[in-house]
Protein backbone atom coordinates (compact mmCIF):
# COMPACT_ATOMS: atom_id res chain seq x y z
CA UNK A 1 0.00 0.00 0.00
CA UNK A 2 1.01 3.70 -0.51
CA UNK A 3 0.94 6.43 1.45
CA UNK A 4 -1.28 8.11 -0.42
CA UNK A 5 -3.80 5.13 -0.78
CA UNK A 6 -3.47 5.23 3.13
CA UNK A 7 -4.87 9.11 3.06
CA UNK A 8 -7.38 7.86 1.05
CA UNK A 9 -8.56 5.68 3.09
CA UNK A 10 -8.23 7.85 6.11
CA UNK A 11 -10.63 10.65 3.92
CA UNK A 12 -13.25 8.18 3.03
CA UNK A 13 -13.27 6.57 6.05
CA UNK A 14 -12.85 9.97 8.23
CA UNK A 15 -10.78 8.09 10.51
CA UNK A 16 -7.22 7.60 11.33
CA UNK A 17 -7.95 4.95 13.57
CA UNK A 18 -5.13 2.03 14.28
CA UNK A 19 -6.15 -0.61 16.16
CA UNK A 20 -3.72 -2.56 18.01
CA UNK A 21 -3.85 -6.23 18.48
CA UNK A 22 -2.55 -7.01 21.37
CA UNK A 23 -4.21 -10.58 22.87
CA UNK A 24 -4.03 -11.08 25.99
CA UNK A 25 -5.24 -14.82 26.72
CA UNK A 26 -5.96 -14.15 30.31
CA UNK A 27 -7.86 -10.55 28.93
CA UNK A 28 -10.29 -11.64 26.26
CA UNK A 29 -14.03 -13.25 27.34
CA UNK A 30 -13.65 -16.65 29.20
CA UNK A 31 -16.39 -18.40 26.47
CA UNK A 32 -13.79 -18.28 23.64
CA UNK A 33 -11.30 -20.17 25.48
CA UNK A 34 -13.62 -23.16 24.41
CA UNK A 35 -12.16 -22.43 20.21
CA UNK A 36 -10.12 -23.90 18.74
CA UNK A 37 -8.22 -20.70 18.66
CA UNK A 38 -9.08 -18.79 21.21
CA UNK A 39 -6.64 -15.85 19.94
CA UNK A 40 -7.81 -15.52 16.38
CA UNK A 41 -11.67 -16.03 17.34
CA UNK A 42 -10.80 -13.09 19.48
CA UNK A 43 -9.25 -10.87 16.52
CA UNK A 44 -11.58 -12.48 14.05
CA UNK A 45 -14.55 -11.03 15.83
CA UNK A 46 -12.86 -7.73 16.76
CA UNK A 47 -11.84 -7.30 12.63
CA UNK A 48 -15.51 -7.60 11.92
CA UNK A 49 -17.12 -5.45 14.41
CA UNK A 50 -14.82 -2.35 13.84
CA UNK A 51 -13.25 -2.45 10.23
CA UNK A 52 -15.53 0.41 8.58
CA UNK A 53 -14.26 2.48 12.05
CA UNK A 54 -10.22 2.26 11.41
CA UNK A 55 -7.64 2.52 8.67
CA UNK A 56 -5.04 0.37 9.96
CA UNK A 57 -4.28 -3.10 12.83
CA UNK A 58 -1.19 -3.32 14.67
CA UNK A 59 -1.02 -6.45 16.18
CA UNK A 60 2.09 -6.30 18.85
CA UNK A 61 4.33 -9.53 17.89
CA UNK A 62 5.37 -10.27 21.69
CA UNK A 63 1.18 -11.45 22.30
CA UNK A 64 1.48 -13.73 19.71
CA UNK A 65 5.41 -15.18 20.37
CA UNK A 66 4.87 -15.59 23.98
CA UNK A 67 2.34 -18.36 23.26
CA UNK A 68 5.04 -20.30 20.88
CA UNK A 69 4.26 -22.03 17.81
CA UNK A 70 0.20 -21.26 18.60
CA UNK A 71 0.67 -17.66 18.60
CA UNK A 72 2.68 -17.45 15.69
CA UNK A 73 0.10 -19.42 13.55
CA UNK A 74 -2.93 -17.02 15.13
CA UNK A 75 -1.55 -14.38 14.10
CA UNK A 76 -0.63 -15.41 10.73
CA UNK A 77 -3.84 -16.54 10.78
CA UNK A 78 -5.73 -13.20 11.64
CA UNK A 79 -2.84 -11.04 8.95
CA UNK A 80 -4.26 -12.91 6.46
CA UNK A 81 -7.74 -12.66 6.91
CA UNK A 82 -6.69 -9.12 7.01
CA UNK A 83 -5.13 -8.99 3.91
CA UNK A 84 -8.27 -11.68 2.45
CA UNK A 85 -10.85 -9.31 3.14
CA UNK A 86 -9.99 -6.16 4.19
CA UNK A 87 -7.22 -5.09 1.82
CA UNK A 88 -7.59 -1.68 1.75
CA UNK A 89 -6.54 -1.37 5.93
CA UNK A 90 -3.26 -0.88 6.29
CA UNK A 91 -1.50 -3.68 8.73
CA UNK A 92 1.68 -2.95 11.06
CA UNK A 93 3.34 -5.80 12.61
CA UNK A 94 4.63 -4.40 15.93
CA UNK A 95 8.02 -6.10 16.42
CA UNK A 96 10.80 -2.98 17.19
CA UNK A 97 13.60 -5.38 14.92
CA UNK A 98 16.92 -4.42 14.25
CA UNK A 99 19.97 -6.53 13.92
CA UNK A 100 23.34 -5.95 11.30
CA UNK A 101 22.72 -5.67 7.94
CA UNK A 102 21.66 -9.28 6.55
CA UNK A 103 19.67 -10.16 9.88
CA UNK A 104 17.77 -7.75 9.21
CA UNK A 105 17.14 -8.50 5.46
CA UNK A 106 15.93 -11.62 7.09
CA UNK A 107 12.94 -9.72 9.36
CA UNK A 108 11.96 -8.05 6.48
CA UNK A 109 11.07 -10.94 4.66
CA UNK A 110 9.39 -12.59 7.36
CA UNK A 111 7.11 -9.97 8.06
CA UNK A 112 6.85 -7.88 4.79
CA UNK A 113 7.06 -11.20 2.32
CA UNK A 114 5.84 -14.05 4.49
CA UNK A 115 3.22 -12.66 6.28
CA UNK A 116 2.79 -9.93 3.77
CA UNK A 117 2.15 -7.14 6.24
CA UNK A 118 2.45 -3.55 4.90
CA UNK A 119 4.54 -2.16 8.09
CA UNK A 120 6.56 -2.75 10.25
CA UNK A 121 7.96 -1.14 12.85
CA UNK A 122 12.03 -1.34 13.84
CA UNK A 123 14.33 0.31 16.50
CA UNK A 124 17.15 2.22 15.62
CA UNK A 125 19.81 1.82 17.83
CA UNK A 126 22.01 0.26 15.72
CA UNK A 127 21.78 2.69 12.99
CA UNK A 128 21.59 3.00 9.48
CA UNK A 129 22.47 -0.75 7.87
CA UNK A 130 20.18 -1.87 10.59
CA UNK A 131 16.92 -0.12 8.99
CA UNK A 132 18.19 0.41 5.23
CA UNK A 133 17.19 -3.87 4.67
CA UNK A 134 13.64 -2.92 5.38
CA UNK A 135 13.41 0.46 3.52
CA UNK A 136 14.48 -1.86 0.28
CA UNK A 137 11.29 -3.33 0.22
CA UNK A 138 8.97 -1.37 -2.25
CA UNK A 139 5.56 -0.01 -0.91
CA UNK A 140 6.35 -1.43 2.81
CA UNK A 141 6.89 1.10 5.24
CA UNK A 142 9.12 0.98 8.09
CA UNK A 143 7.91 2.33 11.05
CA UNK A 144 10.85 3.49 13.24
CA UNK A 145 10.50 5.00 17.25
CA UNK A 146 11.50 7.82 17.40
CA UNK A 147 9.89 9.11 20.92
CA UNK A 148 7.86 6.17 22.87
CA UNK A 149 5.10 6.64 25.10
CA UNK A 150 7.08 4.72 28.41
CA UNK A 151 8.34 6.37 31.21
CA UNK A 152 11.92 4.33 29.82
CA UNK A 153 11.67 7.09 26.75
CA UNK A 154 13.20 9.53 29.21
CA UNK A 155 16.48 7.44 30.00
CA UNK A 156 18.10 8.00 26.19
CA UNK A 157 15.99 9.53 23.71
CA UNK A 158 15.37 12.84 24.98
CA UNK A 159 18.90 12.93 26.32
CA UNK A 160 20.95 16.05 24.27
CA UNK A 161 23.11 14.89 21.33
CA UNK A 162 25.49 17.53 19.91
CA UNK A 163 23.09 20.26 20.69
CA UNK A 164 20.02 18.24 20.37
CA UNK A 165 17.70 15.58 21.92
CA UNK A 166 18.71 12.06 20.61
CA UNK A 167 15.04 11.30 18.99
CA UNK A 168 15.10 14.26 16.61
CA UNK A 169 18.95 13.52 15.87
CA UNK A 170 17.55 9.56 15.08
CA UNK A 171 14.89 11.72 13.04
CA UNK A 172 17.65 13.73 11.02
CA UNK A 173 19.84 11.42 10.66
CA UNK A 174 17.60 8.74 8.96
CA UNK A 175 16.12 10.96 6.46
CA UNK A 176 19.72 10.76 4.98
CA UNK A 177 19.00 6.98 4.63
CA UNK A 178 18.36 5.17 1.11
CA UNK A 179 14.82 5.06 0.23
CA UNK A 180 14.12 6.51 3.56
CA UNK A 181 10.65 7.83 1.40
CA UNK A 182 9.98 4.25 3.02
CA UNK A 183 10.02 5.48 7.03
CA UNK A 184 7.22 6.24 8.98
CA UNK A 185 7.89 7.06 13.02
CA UNK A 186 6.46 6.01 16.27
CA UNK A 187 5.56 9.26 18.62
CA UNK A 188 4.37 8.94 22.12
CA UNK A 189 1.15 10.94 22.54
CA UNK A 190 1.86 11.16 26.27
CA UNK A 191 4.14 14.33 24.89
CA UNK A 192 2.01 15.92 22.53
CA UNK A 193 3.94 19.63 22.78
CA UNK A 194 7.19 17.51 20.64
CA UNK A 195 5.14 16.93 17.96
CA UNK A 196 5.53 20.28 16.77
CA UNK A 197 9.34 20.21 17.11
CA UNK A 198 9.01 16.69 15.28
CA UNK A 199 7.20 18.41 12.30
CA UNK A 200 9.57 20.99 11.71
CA UNK A 201 12.47 17.65 10.95
CA UNK A 202 9.61 15.02 9.23
CA UNK A 203 6.84 17.43 8.08
CA UNK A 204 5.54 14.87 5.72
CA UNK A 205 6.37 11.50 7.53
CA UNK A 206 3.20 9.22 8.48
CA UNK A 207 3.64 9.42 12.18
CA UNK A 208 2.30 6.38 14.27
CA UNK A 209 0.93 7.79 17.58
CA UNK A 210 0.60 5.16 20.62
CA UNK A 211 -0.33 6.15 24.20
CA UNK A 212 -3.86 7.98 23.87
CA UNK A 213 -6.31 6.72 26.28
CA UNK A 214 -4.85 3.72 28.44
CA UNK A 215 -1.64 5.71 28.52
CA UNK A 216 -2.99 9.36 29.36
CA UNK A 217 -2.61 10.86 25.50
CA UNK A 218 -4.84 13.63 24.42
CA UNK A 219 -6.22 13.23 20.73
CA UNK A 220 -6.94 16.77 20.65
CA UNK A 221 -3.60 18.23 21.39
CA UNK A 222 -1.86 15.42 19.38
CA UNK A 223 -3.81 16.51 16.13
CA UNK A 224 -3.13 20.12 16.89
CA UNK A 225 0.63 19.86 17.02
CA UNK A 226 0.87 16.92 14.24
CA UNK A 227 -1.43 16.62 11.74
CA UNK A 228 -0.14 17.76 8.36
CA UNK A 229 -2.08 18.59 5.07
CA UNK A 230 -1.75 14.68 4.16
CA UNK A 231 -3.45 14.11 7.76
CA UNK A 232 -0.34 11.76 8.68
CA UNK A 233 -1.03 10.48 11.38
CA UNK A 234 -2.08 6.76 12.98
CA UNK A 235 -3.29 7.13 16.28
CA UNK A 236 -3.02 3.58 18.08
CA UNK A 237 -5.74 2.79 20.56
CA UNK A 238 -5.16 -0.93 22.29
CA UNK A 239 -6.63 -2.09 25.30
CA UNK A 240 -9.03 0.95 25.58
CA UNK A 241 -10.90 -0.70 22.50
CA UNK A 242 -10.23 -4.82 22.33
CA UNK A 243 -11.26 -4.76 26.32
CA UNK A 244 -13.93 -2.55 26.70
CA UNK A 245 -16.12 -5.45 27.59
CA UNK A 246 -14.68 -9.08 28.73
CA UNK A 247 -18.41 -10.47 28.69
CA UNK A 248 -20.19 -11.59 25.24
CA UNK A 249 -20.68 -8.23 24.16
CA UNK A 250 -17.22 -7.83 23.62
CA UNK A 251 -16.57 -7.02 19.76
CA UNK A 252 -20.08 -4.76 20.10
CA UNK A 253 -18.52 -2.74 23.13
CA UNK A 254 -14.95 -2.61 21.21
CA UNK A 255 -17.05 -0.95 18.00
CA UNK A 256 -18.41 1.54 20.55
CA UNK A 257 -15.21 2.63 22.07
CA UNK A 258 -13.63 2.64 18.39
CA UNK A 259 -16.98 4.65 17.02
CA UNK A 260 -16.03 7.59 19.67
CA UNK A 261 -12.88 7.84 18.55
CA UNK A 262 -13.62 7.94 14.71
CA UNK A 263 -16.23 10.66 15.14
CA UNK A 264 -13.81 12.36 17.53
CA UNK A 265 -11.39 11.91 14.36
CA UNK A 266 -14.07 13.23 11.73
CA UNK A 267 -15.01 16.01 14.02
CA UNK A 268 -11.52 17.22 13.94
CA UNK A 269 -10.81 16.04 9.88
CA UNK A 270 -13.85 18.09 9.10
CA UNK A 271 -12.78 21.45 11.37
CA UNK B 1 22.03 -21.54 34.61
CA UNK B 2 24.16 -18.56 36.98
CA UNK B 3 26.92 -16.84 35.97
CA UNK B 4 28.98 -18.64 38.52
CA UNK B 5 28.16 -22.45 36.26
CA UNK B 6 28.93 -20.50 33.09
CA UNK B 7 32.21 -19.56 34.44
CA UNK B 8 32.93 -23.10 36.17
CA UNK B 9 32.05 -24.30 31.83
CA UNK B 10 34.79 -21.97 30.21
CA UNK B 11 37.16 -23.37 32.78
CA UNK B 12 36.31 -26.78 32.22
CA UNK B 13 36.40 -26.89 28.62
CA UNK B 14 39.13 -24.20 28.56
CA UNK B 15 36.60 -22.17 25.69
CA UNK B 16 34.74 -19.07 26.03
CA UNK B 17 33.10 -19.75 22.27
CA UNK B 18 29.77 -19.32 21.56
CA UNK B 19 28.67 -20.67 18.47
CA UNK B 20 25.79 -18.27 16.37
CA UNK B 21 23.39 -21.20 14.86
CA UNK B 22 21.97 -18.34 12.04
CA UNK B 23 20.92 -20.99 9.72
CA UNK B 24 20.29 -19.92 6.11
CA UNK B 25 18.80 -22.57 4.06
CA UNK B 26 20.72 -21.01 1.02
CA UNK B 27 23.56 -21.70 2.58
CA UNK B 28 23.55 -25.46 4.08
CA UNK B 29 24.35 -28.31 2.40
CA UNK B 30 22.33 -29.07 -0.61
CA UNK B 31 21.40 -32.44 0.52
CA UNK B 32 20.39 -31.58 4.47
CA UNK B 33 17.06 -29.96 2.29
CA UNK B 34 15.45 -33.13 1.37
CA UNK B 35 15.26 -33.80 5.19
CA UNK B 36 11.71 -32.96 6.89
CA UNK B 37 12.93 -30.28 9.04
CA UNK B 38 16.49 -29.04 6.94
CA UNK B 39 17.02 -25.94 9.41
CA UNK B 40 16.86 -29.01 12.58
CA UNK B 41 18.54 -31.22 10.85
CA UNK B 42 21.84 -28.93 10.41
CA UNK B 43 21.61 -27.08 13.88
CA UNK B 44 21.17 -30.76 15.44
CA UNK B 45 24.79 -32.15 12.98
CA UNK B 46 26.54 -29.05 14.13
CA UNK B 47 26.11 -29.22 17.97
CA UNK B 48 26.51 -32.57 17.92
CA UNK B 49 30.11 -32.16 16.17
CA UNK B 50 30.92 -28.95 18.31
CA UNK B 51 29.10 -29.31 22.13
CA UNK B 52 32.20 -29.96 23.49
CA UNK B 53 34.30 -26.74 22.17
CA UNK B 54 31.99 -24.31 22.91
CA UNK B 55 29.72 -23.18 26.23
CA UNK B 56 27.23 -21.39 24.59
CA UNK B 57 24.94 -21.66 20.94
CA UNK B 58 23.07 -18.31 20.38
CA UNK B 59 20.21 -18.70 17.74
CA UNK B 60 19.32 -15.79 16.19
CA UNK B 61 15.48 -15.38 15.82
CA UNK B 62 15.70 -13.56 12.75
CA UNK B 63 16.82 -16.61 10.48
CA UNK B 64 14.23 -18.55 12.01
CA UNK B 65 11.36 -15.95 11.59
CA UNK B 66 12.15 -15.67 8.20
CA UNK B 67 11.02 -19.17 7.52
CA UNK B 68 7.99 -18.51 9.61
CA UNK B 69 5.68 -21.40 11.30
CA UNK B 70 8.05 -23.92 9.87
CA UNK B 71 11.17 -21.60 11.06
CA UNK B 72 9.55 -21.22 14.11
CA UNK B 73 8.99 -25.21 15.17
CA UNK B 74 12.51 -25.39 14.11
CA UNK B 75 14.34 -22.81 16.71
CA UNK B 76 12.17 -24.97 19.17
CA UNK B 77 13.02 -28.26 18.33
CA UNK B 78 16.95 -26.89 18.31
CA UNK B 79 16.58 -25.26 22.19
CA UNK B 80 14.68 -28.33 23.26
CA UNK B 81 17.80 -30.54 21.80
CA UNK B 82 19.71 -28.47 23.53
CA UNK B 83 18.35 -28.29 26.99
CA UNK B 84 17.49 -32.11 26.72
CA UNK B 85 21.24 -33.35 25.72
CA UNK B 86 23.41 -30.70 26.79
CA UNK B 87 22.24 -28.71 30.24
CA UNK B 88 25.33 -27.41 30.74
CA UNK B 89 25.58 -24.88 27.49
CA UNK B 90 24.16 -21.48 27.71
CA UNK B 91 21.91 -20.82 25.41
CA UNK B 92 21.35 -17.21 24.25
CA UNK B 93 17.80 -15.90 21.94
CA UNK B 94 19.26 -13.57 20.01
CA UNK B 95 16.63 -11.30 19.56
CA UNK B 96 17.35 -8.30 20.14
CA UNK B 97 13.66 -7.39 21.47
CA UNK B 98 12.23 -4.57 23.60
CA UNK B 99 8.76 -2.72 24.05
CA UNK B 100 6.84 -1.04 26.70
CA UNK B 101 6.55 -2.54 30.57
CA UNK B 102 3.95 -5.21 29.92
CA UNK B 103 4.87 -5.87 25.98
CA UNK B 104 8.57 -6.82 27.11
CA UNK B 105 6.97 -9.27 29.85
CA UNK B 106 4.94 -11.24 26.97
CA UNK B 107 8.71 -11.12 25.26
CA UNK B 108 10.54 -12.37 28.21
CA UNK B 109 7.50 -15.40 28.83
CA UNK B 110 8.47 -16.06 25.28
CA UNK B 111 12.13 -16.56 25.37
CA UNK B 112 12.58 -17.56 29.08
CA UNK B 113 9.68 -19.95 30.05
CA UNK B 114 7.62 -21.02 26.42
CA UNK B 115 11.08 -21.85 24.70
CA UNK B 116 13.55 -22.18 28.22
CA UNK B 117 16.61 -20.23 27.23
CA UNK B 118 18.95 -19.02 29.58
CA UNK B 119 19.17 -15.60 28.12
CA UNK B 120 18.13 -13.09 25.33
CA UNK B 121 19.27 -10.32 23.94
CA UNK B 122 17.63 -6.30 23.88
CA UNK B 123 17.94 -3.32 22.47
CA UNK B 124 18.21 -0.13 25.10
CA UNK B 125 16.42 2.48 23.26
CA UNK B 126 13.36 2.27 25.11
CA UNK B 127 14.89 2.90 28.43
CA UNK B 128 14.55 1.37 31.84
CA UNK B 129 10.67 0.41 32.05
CA UNK B 130 11.12 -1.97 28.58
CA UNK B 131 14.17 -4.21 29.86
CA UNK B 132 13.43 -4.26 33.55
CA UNK B 133 10.66 -7.19 32.63
CA UNK B 134 13.23 -9.49 31.48
CA UNK B 135 15.84 -8.74 34.43
CA UNK B 136 12.95 -9.83 37.13
CA UNK B 137 13.55 -13.84 35.98
CA UNK B 138 15.45 -15.83 38.60
CA UNK B 139 18.83 -16.91 36.80
CA UNK B 140 18.41 -15.90 33.81
CA UNK B 141 20.16 -13.43 31.65
CA UNK B 142 19.39 -10.27 29.42
CA UNK B 143 21.99 -9.09 27.16
CA UNK B 144 22.00 -5.67 26.18
CA UNK B 145 23.02 -4.10 23.07
CA UNK B 146 25.67 -1.58 24.51
CA UNK B 147 28.20 -1.19 21.19
CA UNK B 148 27.37 -3.27 18.24
CA UNK B 149 29.91 -5.04 15.49
CA UNK B 150 28.22 -3.10 12.81
CA UNK B 151 28.81 0.04 10.68
CA UNK B 152 25.83 1.71 11.91
CA UNK B 153 27.07 1.87 15.58
CA UNK B 154 28.47 5.40 14.60
CA UNK B 155 25.42 6.43 13.77
CA UNK B 156 24.25 6.91 17.72
CA UNK B 157 25.76 4.41 19.75
CA UNK B 158 29.59 6.52 19.77
CA UNK B 159 27.45 9.96 19.65
CA UNK B 160 28.15 12.11 22.80
CA UNK B 161 25.70 12.14 25.20
CA UNK B 162 26.61 14.88 28.58
CA UNK B 163 30.30 14.75 27.99
CA UNK B 164 30.51 10.61 27.43
CA UNK B 165 28.92 8.48 24.48
CA UNK B 166 26.10 6.68 24.40
CA UNK B 167 26.71 3.66 24.56
CA UNK B 168 28.95 4.48 28.04
CA UNK B 169 25.75 6.33 29.27
CA UNK B 170 23.39 3.38 28.50
CA UNK B 171 25.79 1.02 30.53
CA UNK B 172 25.87 3.56 33.06
CA UNK B 173 22.39 3.97 33.53
CA UNK B 174 21.69 0.34 33.40
CA UNK B 175 23.74 -0.57 36.61
CA UNK B 176 20.91 1.60 38.68
CA UNK B 177 18.23 -1.04 37.30
CA UNK B 178 16.46 -3.42 39.60
CA UNK B 179 17.86 -6.94 39.16
CA UNK B 180 20.34 -5.31 37.08
CA UNK B 181 22.96 -7.77 38.41
CA UNK B 182 20.99 -10.33 35.56
CA UNK B 183 22.47 -7.90 32.84
CA UNK B 184 24.86 -9.28 30.27
CA UNK B 185 26.06 -6.59 27.27
CA UNK B 186 26.75 -7.01 23.57
CA UNK B 187 30.08 -5.45 22.49
CA UNK B 188 31.02 -5.85 18.79
CA UNK B 189 35.10 -7.13 18.79
CA UNK B 190 35.72 -4.57 15.67
CA UNK B 191 36.23 -1.99 18.55
CA UNK B 192 38.42 -3.81 20.79
CA UNK B 193 39.87 -0.74 22.48
CA UNK B 194 36.72 0.28 23.45
CA UNK B 195 36.57 -2.19 25.91
CA UNK B 196 38.91 -0.94 28.15
CA UNK B 197 36.68 1.54 28.54
CA UNK B 198 33.96 -0.52 29.12
CA UNK B 199 35.63 -2.58 31.90
CA UNK B 200 35.86 0.74 34.29
CA UNK B 201 32.30 0.96 34.06
CA UNK B 202 31.10 -2.90 34.12
CA UNK B 203 33.82 -5.02 35.45
CA UNK B 204 32.40 -8.10 36.86
CA UNK B 205 29.72 -8.49 34.12
CA UNK B 206 30.09 -10.86 31.18
CA UNK B 207 30.07 -9.41 27.58
CA UNK B 208 29.03 -11.40 24.69
CA UNK B 209 31.36 -10.28 22.00
CA UNK B 210 30.59 -10.84 18.13
CA UNK B 211 32.43 -9.63 14.98
CA UNK B 212 35.33 -12.19 15.82
CA UNK B 213 36.35 -13.32 12.40
CA UNK B 214 33.85 -12.57 9.48
CA UNK B 215 33.53 -9.19 10.77
CA UNK B 216 37.14 -8.33 11.31
CA UNK B 217 37.76 -8.62 15.17
CA UNK B 218 40.47 -10.22 16.87
CA UNK B 219 40.52 -12.57 19.49
CA UNK B 220 43.52 -11.75 21.27
CA UNK B 221 42.81 -7.51 21.15
CA UNK B 222 39.23 -8.80 22.83
CA UNK B 223 40.87 -10.75 25.68
CA UNK B 224 43.28 -8.33 26.35
CA UNK B 225 41.15 -5.21 26.96
CA UNK B 226 37.78 -7.43 28.20
CA UNK B 227 39.31 -10.37 30.02
CA UNK B 228 38.40 -10.07 33.89
CA UNK B 229 39.10 -12.67 36.74
CA UNK B 230 36.05 -14.69 36.26
CA UNK B 231 36.87 -14.52 32.29
CA UNK B 232 33.53 -12.24 31.54
CA UNK B 233 34.15 -12.88 27.84
CA UNK B 234 31.23 -14.80 25.37
CA UNK B 235 32.90 -14.59 22.14
CA UNK B 236 30.44 -15.46 18.94
CA UNK B 237 31.28 -17.13 15.84
CA UNK B 238 28.90 -17.92 13.48
CA UNK B 239 29.35 -17.37 9.65
CA UNK B 240 32.96 -18.70 10.32
CA UNK B 241 31.79 -21.77 11.95
CA UNK B 242 28.61 -23.50 11.04
CA UNK B 243 29.53 -22.34 6.88
CA UNK B 244 33.30 -23.52 7.15
CA UNK B 245 32.26 -26.41 4.18
CA UNK B 246 28.77 -26.49 2.38
CA UNK B 247 29.59 -30.16 1.51
CA UNK B 248 28.94 -33.44 3.14
CA UNK B 249 31.76 -32.59 5.38
CA UNK B 250 30.38 -29.26 6.94
CA UNK B 251 29.83 -30.63 10.41
CA UNK B 252 32.99 -32.11 10.59
CA UNK B 253 34.41 -28.92 9.01
CA UNK B 254 32.54 -26.55 11.87
CA UNK B 255 33.97 -28.79 14.44
CA UNK B 256 38.17 -28.24 12.79
CA UNK B 257 37.03 -24.14 12.58
CA UNK B 258 35.65 -24.35 16.33
CA UNK B 259 38.65 -26.67 17.61
CA UNK B 260 41.05 -24.28 16.09
CA UNK B 261 39.11 -21.09 18.28
CA UNK B 262 39.09 -22.95 21.22
CA UNK B 263 42.72 -24.13 21.19
CA UNK B 264 43.16 -20.26 20.59
CA UNK B 265 41.34 -19.51 24.16
CA UNK B 266 43.04 -22.51 25.98
CA UNK B 267 46.10 -20.67 24.95
CA UNK B 268 44.87 -17.19 26.43
CA UNK B 269 43.37 -18.87 29.29
CA UNK B 270 47.02 -20.55 30.50
CA UNK B 271 48.98 -17.70 29.90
Amino acid sequence: MTTQQLTQQIKKKNSFLCIGLDVDLNKIPKHLLSEEDPIFAFNKAIIDATHHLCVAYKPNTAFYEAYGLKGWKSLEKTINYLNENHPDIFTIADSKRGDIGNTSSMYAKAFFEDLAFDSVTVAPYMGKDSVEPFLAFENKHTIMLALTSNEGAFDFQTKMVEGKELYKHVLETSKSWKNSINLMYVVGATKAEYLADIRTIVPDSFLLVPGVGAQGGNLQDVCKYGMNDNVGLLINSSRGIIYASQSEDFAEAASQKAKELQEQMETILNS
